[in-house]
């Protein structure tokens, strides 16, 4: 299992991934869910991956080896550094997906595996809007909008709650983005176990296009320590606070 | 879909069920999952239930009609209102969860229905603990502790951080647990459409061998709607007060 989480805010986009695969509990590996690929002053995007890791790394493979045209085999082969716009990236992710739907579909469903995959990229490049796209299994694709400012991926229930109640496009700066997705993130690690530290966290402010932050956190990281910590305190010393009911 | 919760708590037990069931989004209706069973000053059990309705509703008639026992079919049949302990009530309630498979599990296989029902049972008789159950589709069960004092059957991930930050057994009163109950819930019905009103909640304090409190609240409830109001600002507060990382 994996969980991703992207935020769509007014200062910019913060992305989250855990870095655990898993095949059975007894079968547990680390790999990066995250990958970047930036000019700095010219485009950041920041793609993270959900689902068959053989699936998802012959994505990664295609969009590095660049994708050929379906329709005119003597057009350049495009990548995410030759796209114009976050846009044209997903449709270049979706196209890369169902490139490996193609290839390995059939003899996946012969032996019973499931083509599952599915992917959230942000970024930004110059002369177009930054975005967030949620990328699915059939290469289409949905975008973050002001109205639902977040994105998951993988095992997304246990760190909704924080996020629908908390998390606000208007306003927002990216210092409050990455607090939230921590909070959700960390809900997620106590209650699945196939969901693991160590965290990638990706930050990249509007209009910067570049990657701001691309960070690391290990799972005896001392902010992350402490946040989990104040966050647990503060709950409990707000639930006690809320006025109980007459009826009881 | 359904979401149950029981609280095991120092001063008793809260147990807290929506109300909905539904064969699709367009097949939706209110049942009571909630069913009580009082002799006040000697007994009071509660049993919530989840799953298919026609399981857990002739799991119910058994219950009320008395199961007779499988070996000895002269002994009087026993009854929620017969056995002496909360252990006792839960081994007749998967007894009867036995009896329903026995009649239709064949039947419900051969037209590709699965024969899915889980149950809370909690309370308390003169002459023995009070305790908390739950009690699985092969009528077994497992029993809440001071280390795991919640459980929870149906839609259980949206509500579950909240009771892993914030809920210990030791020193907690049921208006801390109607309130964390009551906190877990909204985070379900708001992320899951067949969780819904109006909620069916049962305390029951220790040593008093009642029903404290049997309360239905509905979609307008003033109290429950200031608290989810009053919940979502604690948490944009608390989240703003948390420290910001250095390396940002």
């Amino acid at each position: 299992m994996t969980y991703c989480i992207g935020l769509y805010l007014e200062e910019g986009l913060v992305m989250l991934a855990d870095t655990r695969t898993n095949a059975g509990v007894d079968n547990i590996s680390t790999y990066s869910k995250t990958f970047t690929w930036e000019v700095q002053g010219e485009r950041a995007l920041t793609l993270m991956t959900s689902g068959n890791l053989a699936v998802t790394q012959a994505v990664i493979h295609h969009l590095n080896a660049g994708l050929s045209s379906d329709s005119d085999p003597d057009a350049q082969p495009e990548s995410l550094y030759s796209v114009a716009s976050p846009f044209q990236a997903a449709r270049l992710v979706g196209r890369a997906v169902r490139r490996v739907y193609v290839e390995d579909a059939e003899a996946m469903r012969a032996q019973d595996a499931s083509f599952q995959a599915s992917f959230l990229l942000g970024g930004q490049i110059q002369g177009s809007e930054m975005a967030l796209f949620q990328i699915y299994s059939a290469g289409n694709f949905i975008r973050a909008t002001q109205e639902t400012p977040f994105l998951q991926i993988g095992e997304h229930k246990y760190g909704k709650p924080i996020l629908d109640r908390a998390l606000k496009y208007q306003g927002a700066g990216v210092m409050d983005g990455v607090k939230l997705a921590l909070l959700s993130m960390d809900s997620t690690v106590r209650s699945n176990l196939s969901v693991g530290f160590p965290l990638d966290l990706v930050v990249m402010r509007r209009n910067e296009h570049r990657l701001t932050l691309k960070y690391r956190i290990e799972d005896n990281d001392p902010y992350f320590q402490k946040l989990s910590r104040d966050w647990s305190d503060a709950l409990r010393a707000a639930y006690q606070h809320l006025l109980p009911p007459e009826w009881l």
